[in-house]
């Protein structure tokens, strides 16, 4: 998307067909720069200090992150030592295993001079691929805000909320929750996001905020504790929200918060929808609250925040109470009773079984 | 309640049985100190730069201001100037034009000389007086956790969620939502608080953690969106909160968030309890969510954050993407169907217009 009005994607390859660029996300929001990768050390680096972020944008970075191994050596053993280095970068991350394991797959049977380009080639049809899905998302999702738009007075703008970023900052363009969002306003909707900060880590706050602002969709940031409030006074038309992980009955994992914002959705009669590839849904899981673990992160996440001082210092503060204890879980489960839709893809779907199994038929026999 | 393991108030008469002493809240969380007050001016600055902060305290502090005014000038002029000054420090504070009201009108008939002497009287028994309620409220509230306790194996805890401070900070002594925890702790039952920070001003982080580790009740900071998942997960027994205003059929408006962890309670079948000193019942009120304006406060309280950097000092930095709108609601309405009960002075009432008002017979004829 937009960025100082220049069109981006989260990864790029350079002019000279090899170097491979990148946002450094963790100079957000204050400072907006790229990154230049020229070896395997530094796309692990990059994951690993998380420069790049979002299941997606990881995938797309590991890829080429081989791609930049086998320009330095394409031996067989350069490729495995290449896909565990990266692989123990963020091991817990589904994407990056699986971006990995194609990579490896359609490598290794190849002549080593055969596989720089070859590696190339696949990573920019990860990213391609990636950017195909969400622009799908996009019109799908972009139309439900069209036909809230038509209830609409002229030149009055439908109101999403979001929480979290499922953002193109996490993807490789468009993002899965603002691709809706972006379509309709580049199309000419008059759209307004509310964004909510999402304690701890701030990512509504720093990144959703920065690229909706960026690429001039009016919106406003609210503390995670708003969002009811605006609900019950009818000021949010509908929710859009992502997802880490999806169950094959639609429960939706996602970041913690989320499923507040969905009994306000409920109680207040406002739609409720969770965009997503469909990657993310889990055809081994029925149920999101027994079978999902829910990942327990560090209390200084919660304790402590970095921001910008008047002075344009970087600095980070304490904002506990001294030996009180923290606890920080992730994520947490929105049960399908409360999801209004899902909307991948393929389409808009029913939170249920049936429905999203008639629309993923091939992934049903493969998770059998 | 205790404060490095001595007894404290919120506000005291030193031993010269004229000095004022207070803590000083802006000095939360990392620094505890306490505020003689001598004068009129010192009260009156006291109230405005929010040293002291809740509605009972601000109204006790009100009374020794309007002593320590007539300490120096007991004449009807410099009382009703003092009322005045007082009056303008905080406009909206309900409890301050009580106090003040109250005030004057045992002060203005008497003759100068006598009014000082009166004046500190009367103030220490509207300190009393805020005591005895939360003793109260305490007494019922701690009941609830009791019957909790009975069904608990031995030496497990009763946990108990709070959202924003109704602690002792806000009161004399006890606080509203804390005085049954306090109540409970001090009576040997266990019991563990998830704090909500209670962004924007963090006053969970900073003084409801404060005050429960300085006199020892187990408790653990949350970010606000965390409730519900652990609420999903049977870590929450009981919700406590307070409330600024109440309506005459149990509608409660109280810091924004309150409704999204009332919701959560009623998904998760979890009892929500709001405490209360009856004064905060608003008789002429019938319905929160139409009646009650919201007070939309600065974004700087959003987007700005006050913290301790690591070399110790106090420093405020930016924590939202520069450029980006905020908005700041301040308070949510939380409709009665979701409210369990109302933990009064006078017992816990079902949260409708029959209980209250059965409760508070005086207070429907003085309204009417």
């Amino acid at each position: 998307m937009n960025v100082n009005g220049q069109r981006y994607r989260t990864i790029w390859v350079a002019d000279d067909g090899r170097t491979v660029e990148i946002i450094d996300q963790t100079r957000f929001p204050h400072t907006f720069e790229t990154i230049s990768l020229e070896s395997l050390e530094a796309a692990a680096h990059a994951i690993r200090v998380m420069q790049v972020r979002g299941a997606p944008l990881i995938g797309a970075t590991a890829a080429y992150g081989i791609a930049l191994a086998m320009r330095a050596d394409a031996s067989d053993e350069a490729l495995m030592m290449a896909c565990s280095t990266l692989l123990e970068t963020r091991p817990t991350a589904v994407n990056l295993r699986w971006a990995l394991d194609l990579m490896r797959k359609a490598l290794l049977p190849l002549p080593p001079e055969a596989r720089e380009a070859v590696a190339y080639k696949l990573a920019n049809e990860v990213c391609d691929e990636d950017i195909a899905i969400n622009m799908s998302i996009g019109l799908h999702g972009s139309e439900i805000i069209a036909n809230i738009a038509r209830t609409k007075k002229p030149g009055e703008s439908v109101n999403v909320l979001t929480h979290c970023n499922a953002g193109w900052l996490a993807t490789v363009d468009w993002g899965t929750a603002t691709a809706p969002i972006y379509m309709a306003h580049d199309g000419g909707i008059p759209v307004h996001v509310w964004v909510d900060e999402t304690r701890p880590r701030n990512q509504g706050a720093f990144l959703t905020a920065w690229e909706l602002g960026q690429h001039g969709v009016p919106h406003t940031v609210i503390v995670d504790n708003a969002g009811g409030h605006l609900m019950q006074n009818g000021e949010v038309d509908l929710v859009i929200v992502g997802t880490d992980r999806t169950t094959a009955h639609g429960d939706v994992c996602n970041k913690i918060g989320t499923y507040l914002k969905a009994l306000a959705a409920r109680d207040c009669g406002i739609p409720f929808y969770v965009a997503l590839p469909s990657p993310t849904i889990d055809f081994t899981l029925s149920d999101g609250l027994r079978q999902i673990p829910i990942e327990e992160r560090g209390g200084e996440e919660v304790s402590r925040i970095t921001g910008r001082t008047r002075s344009g210092a970087i600095e980070t503060i304490d904002i506990v109470a001294d030996k009180s204890p923290v606890a920080n879980p992730a994520f947490d489960v929105t049960p399908a009773r409360l999801v209004t839709g899902l909307i991948t893809e393929r389409g808009v779907l029913e939170p249920n079984q049936q429905a999203i199994a008639s629309a993923f038929p091939e992934r049903i026999s493969s998770a059998a």
